[in-house]
């Protein structure tokens, strides 16, 4: 049933069904996905007062265990080496997939994790970025940059970049990509902005998963795909707020979407089409192509944000992303 | 509002509104197309019984009436030539937009029409074909293919390869490409099929326009974008019944996106995030991807199905197109 206003406006009831079209593993998955979606929005998770640092730590470890649970299972079984270090004053997992290479002319994955702008660094990051750096299967640089509240922007924007500068140091641009997944996917788009306006190269290559590439959040699929995405249930108002302080959130650096992008690397974008980021996907993509950028688009039936945690359609996502390096990271 | 059942069915309750994120004319398409829902879905149209001719016939030549207004206005102003002929024994609109070359060499689009598979010939035929063969900036033959009730499935088909084949012996395989929108992105990817099994040659390039390309409907966003997509408010399956008759929908000749696609040639996808072709269009990106073929996906934000009749993003699918035909058309 749907009921329209004048001014275009949707009231709608829909039953919505785990579809046949993706395979028996991403069905299963979904199935509990949506199964638990009753009990989660019948108990939805208040954020903090945000002048309530305490408070957010708390809830922040709370994001932190879950992603933790999400990967530990699956990245206990991938087979790479990992060091924790720091580069430039900033924490960073140095991970070596096993068979990669990793000499001194071995190309470079700068991974930057996600989060919701506010968590996912340390143990979550180690556990995202080993699942990055094999799915990329380079040796990678995985920038465990500071966060709020305690580090609001733009200390995890600098952190990404001071980064980015050491590892042009290293290797020559041709031999970088850099990627990024949700809130990592601003953040490193954030940093070729700032890195161009700061006359650093530009890399071989830019990966976007399901980027939150708008804090405004103004996109058609946070409406459409609102109770669909049953892994990215709502917006993320609070912690973007926590995150960007007073700054304005037109700005580029904190939303690449309205960034002049000329000039970018070569661009591999990916994302669902049950994606509350499906919006923010898209419209970069069209960004991109519209400033002459090399931008490439891959979308997956009934994909929410950020997979299905091991199923086949997981497995494709990463030999396009290989596929997509090959054509970009020339020897 | 979302109610969630174990077996991962929701039961949606939601709101959505006309985006900011795309142009102001595009706002007004969609308020406009969205506002006239509910009428819409209080008079819903029923389709004759299947037996009754006379009753299809009156209610096709609605839908023909409904395309020829939608297109009237604005294909009146392209400037293109239109010549009705018969090639291979099949109605056939031969359009020189102006400024395309239509000498011997020139290239040709050979372009299929869509209309629900029983629809959108004659008139309706000559001015979606004027539309596309703008779009794409080439001489054009469009096929008027017979249809249902008369001429149900695989007459359609039938004519699409007929002329293909004739064209095949006026211009190098290099120097034809094939489109189709809606149903016509069915028969156009069933003609690749039927004529590679044929022994013919395969074009320089498909483009599909939210292709109707699985006779099944059992993509996801025929759930989750029903009643999103103002467009096209239901799935099609009376008029595919119609048009199948007792052949079954899984065979790839009727649903191609269960063919075997590999050796098709780079193929251009396009749809929008509210499309209810959304999954068609994305799985057949998928299956071209998995099979080697050089496929392209374009998704436009917050887009129905078939556009946003004459907003600036209808002339950014123009703009992809031509630059997609650029790269795989040489001269």
């Amino acid at each position: 049933m749907t009921d329209s206003t004048p001014d275009g406006t949707l009231h709608l009831e829909r039953t919505v069904r785990v579809p046949d079209t993706v395979s028996p593993h991403a069905q299963a998955v979904m199935a509990a996905g949506c199964a638990m979606l009753d009990d989660r929005l019948a108990h939805p998770q208040r954020m903090p007062a945000l002048g309530d640092a305490a408070a957010w730590k708390a809830r922040i470890a709370e994001m932190d265990a879950a992603i933790v649970t999400g990967f530990a299972a699956g990245a206990a079984d991938l087979p790479a080496s990992v060091e924790a270090t720091r580069i430039a004053d900033v924490d960073v997992f140095v991970i070596t997939p096993d068979g990669a290479d990793s000499g001194d002319d071995a190309p470079v994955l700068l991974d930057i994790h996600g989060g919701a702008l506010i968590a996912g660094g340390g143990e979550a990051c180690r556990l995202m970025a080993t699942s990055a750096a094999t799915r990329a299967g380079l040796h990678t640089w995985a920038v465990d940059y500071r966060m709020p509240p305690d580090h609001p922007y733009p200390a995890p924007l600098d952190d990404c970049v001071a980064v980015y500068r050491a590892l042009l140091e290293q290797r020559p641009p041709e031999r970088i990509v850099v990627d990024g997944g949700s809130a990592g996917g601003n953040l490193v788009a954030a940093m070729l902005l700032r890195a161009r306006d700061e006359g650093l190269a530009m890399p071989a290559a830019l990966m976007l998963f399901t980027p939150e590439i708008d804090l405004t959040e103004s996109g058609d699929t946070f409406d459409t795909n609102a109770g669909i995405d049953y892994v990215l249930v709502n917006r993320l108002t609070e912690s973007i707020a926590l995150y960007a302080g007073d700054h304005d959130l037109t700005d580029p650096l904190l939303s690449p979407i309205f960034g002049d992008v000329t000039g970018f690397p070569p661009t591999f974008l990916q994302a669902g089409t049950r994606d509350l980021f499906l919006s923010n996907t898209v419209r970069m993509h069209r960004k991109l192509r519209a400033a002459g950028v090399d931008a490439e688009l891959h979308v997956w039936e009934a994909m929410p944000h950020g997979g299905f945690f091991g199923a086949p359609e997981d497995a494709e996502v990463a030999l396009e992303a290989r596929k997509f390096l090959a054509e970009h990271l020339h020897a």
